[in-house]
């Protein structure tokens, strides 16, 4: 664990890009992609939060991430 | 690590939903997180490729991630 900020390792994060064809990989895109990725979790958890208290809930379930991802991502499919 | 498709981990999931003011959060809530994670993430890295291959380069660098993510995702800022 490199910081208390940094819950995605940037292994996983070369990784990623890796498989989608990359030859090469900048740490900066690789940290980039966390910080991105990060961003995006703590969006779509917050809406999540908002959604289930919405729903008159204490827990988190399912649903609140699905319809939360869906208002905070471009969904084409 | 529980199987090979699995690149994020179901702790820091948990950890991000609870850490956005979450009481309880159900595995499936924690595992959908991951799943749509993983999917962005992915959508990000080709698209990236993409764009470094047209700018004629073989390294993925920051600039690259940065366009992809916006090109995938809703900015408002």
């Amino acid at each position: 664990m490199s910081n208390s900020n940094t819950e995605l390792g940037l292994a996983t994060m070369y990784r990623v890009i890796k498989k989608s064809g990359a030859e090469r990989v900048s740490d900066e895109a690789a940290n980039e992609l966390r910080k991105i990725l990060e961003e995006i979790s703590i969006r779509i958890a917050k809406q999540a939060v908002d959604l289930s208290n919405h729903a008159g809930r204490k827990t988190i379930k399912s649903d609140d991430i699905r319809l939360a991802a869906k208002n905070v991502l471009k969904h084409d499919q």
